[in-house]
């Protein structure tokens, strides 16, 4: 995903961009759903990166989920967050483009309805989506929602359902492991009581639905999960399923294991880049990488740094040195980003950005 | 100053910077310090902004003051750090150009020698630069040196000197106001016993040396302090002070207040954007701005959003929100810059660069 942008907003572009703005809907009903603002306005936030969705705003707000806090406190770390929300986006824009379609956080699935079927089924709960028997692990974790839009039209045209499905159920002790298989049937099984759950509500009832099946990595796995199968329906069903081909991996790749980092050689060229960069700057309390493979090609590799702050100057000189030897160590397609951070906050930052040989640094104020 | 950067590092440019990192010495004599590693060879760290300096290496390794963990210790923010240093860098490149100048940090005055300085003087410490009376507050806070070398014979051909003194002095309980009068001669007659002590060391002895006199902000300023005088050697002494128009102010100014802020009407505009601003989006924790003056035209303000994490779609979408609205409401020349950071670290940023009206935003992974 491409996410950073140049966005020439006057001229041309300011002008385009206030048409898109214009399309208020005080003439237009909005869709029917379960929302208490269908009598506000709709604009959208516009949009500075050409990548992204534009989003829904109503009387000047931004339109928050029902469910908007469900996801941060039911996966069990801001990698698996970050990755299985993202990644639903990407899924989205496969189906829903970003020139055609305004998003809007879920508006369908209340709060409660997503917890009752995060929970175990039972008599209380017939509706709970994870085993009935204390003797078996909880599987799904998250459900969430993704609207959206036609920009013409302003209706909901499109919605996008992840499903979270654990590796390892931490809600006992000791721990118990999911093998893929069985969370896979029983994602799926999710997937299909959600998509008939959207159909009886009458803004959900004919849209298309694209669905993702995520795998949530565990707790310590900085990397962060990867969705596995994604489908769109046909009626009400997912007729087939489709195998996604992402991984996340953390670099360096520990000796003697194998994945797309070995085997493209990504893995021993970002060891010597590390090495290199933390032989040259005396403080560095921290060094970490993921890389993101989609279908076996390196898309984009994200550097993160800690150093401890004494010295602008430092951050400075480092900033420059980093960026100088990234094109030159780490010459691939994909994109970079390199963060330096410390307890202070961000310091500064370089990117280069996916097929161009061109770097852009910050250094923070 | 201007920092972001776009770097073309193929073709030209990197032979450019090819021919620059090829000036090592291992023929040519490094100036005499007291430093260890005279051995070694001096490469530079690169440039990938052209507005600011190459830094010198030694063996790889980015030469460190050994005086450089000092002004963390002893300066009473981050904010009058960062002030501090870069204030400093802005002093030098009026006098040593970037383009024909290496940066090093300090080398010359070694940390004993400031610490020395930096206490009260008395009978054991002859050298002391604060008053002898603990019934008088401390005035000089710390004293900073960078050193510059000539690019083509690679020797020292510069230095500058940054003078910190209080307002404020916090070491005794309570804390006692000095006068900004008092502080400056106090400031000037520390600079005078630097440059003397710079004299007798053998690489110091010729070079000019700029100084600068810094107020270091009271604790709880997040502005942070400035720089109100400047000058530069003939010989031994600053014959001529001149005064630096430099301002960091908080935004948006208290009502009643006045300064550059608010008579250019920046103030206002910036109070109204972050209105808006807050009132699209629900969980924004912190919201602050500083604004620097130079000469009395504004030439950066610097906006700090603290957000709560709960969605990457929220960030999104709140970027290019705040980014679209960038533009619209604070038209300035100046550079804006516009961090967005959680608790889980920094989650976006937003810059329009001086002189420009684009922007760039970056969401973080």
């Amino acid at each position: 995903m491409k996410k950073i942008i140049k966005g020439l907003l006057l001229g041309v572009s300011l002008l385009l961009l206030t048409s898109c703005q214009g399309q208020t809907t005080e003439k237009q009903p909005l869709p029917t759903t379960n929302r208490k603002e269908e009598t506000g306005k709709i604009v959208s936030t516009g949009r500075v990166d050409e990548a992204e969705y534009q989003a829904v705003m109503i009387d000047g707000k931004y339109e928050i989920s029902q469910a908007r806090t469900l996801s941060a406190s039911y996966l069990n770390s801001h990698y698996n967050l970050a990755n299985f929300e993202s990644g639903l986006l990407t899924l989205s824009k496969e189906n829903y483009s970003v020139d055609s379609y305004l998003f809007r956080e879920g508006q369908l699935l209340d709060k409660q309805t997503i917890m009752n079927w995060l929970d175990r089924k039972s008599k209380d709960n017939p509706t709970g989506l994870n085993p009935e028997s204390e003797g078996e692990p909880l599987v799904v974790q998250q459900v969430l929602e993704q609207d959206y839009l036609d920009k013409k039209t302003q209706k909901l045209a499109g919605i996008s359902l992840g499903i979270a499905v654990n590796q390892v159920d931490y809600s006992q002790d000791p721990a118990r492991n999911i093998d893929q298989e069985t969370a896979l049937t029983v994602g799926k099984q999710a997937a299909q009581t959600v998509i008939e759950h959207l159909r009886q509500i009458e803004a959900g009832a004919n849209v298309p639905i694209t669905v993702g099946i995520f795998e949530q990595a565990t707790k310590d796995d900085i990397a962060g999960g990867a969705y596995l199968l994604k489908g769109m329906t046909k009626g009400s069903e997912v007729t087939k399923w489709t195998e996604v081909k992402e991984e996340y991996i953390t670099l360096p790749v520990p000796e003697g294991e194998t994945n797309s980092a070995t085997k493209d050689g990504i893995s021993n060229k970002y060891r010597d880049f590390k090495e290199m960069v933390q032989g040259f700057f005396p403080n560095l309390s921290g060094f970490s990488a993921i890389a993101h493979y989609q279908d076996k090609k390196l898309d984009k590799m994200v550097i993160k740094i800690e150093t401890k702050y004494y010295s602008e100057t430092e951050i400075i000189s480092f900033t420059q040195f980093v960026g100088k030897n990234l094109l030159s160590s780490l010459n691939i397609p994909g994109e970079i980003e390199v963060q330096i951070n410390s307890i202070e906050g961000p310091q500064a930052f370089i990117v280069k950005k996916a097929n161009e040989n061109t770097i852009s640094s910050h250094i923070f104020n």
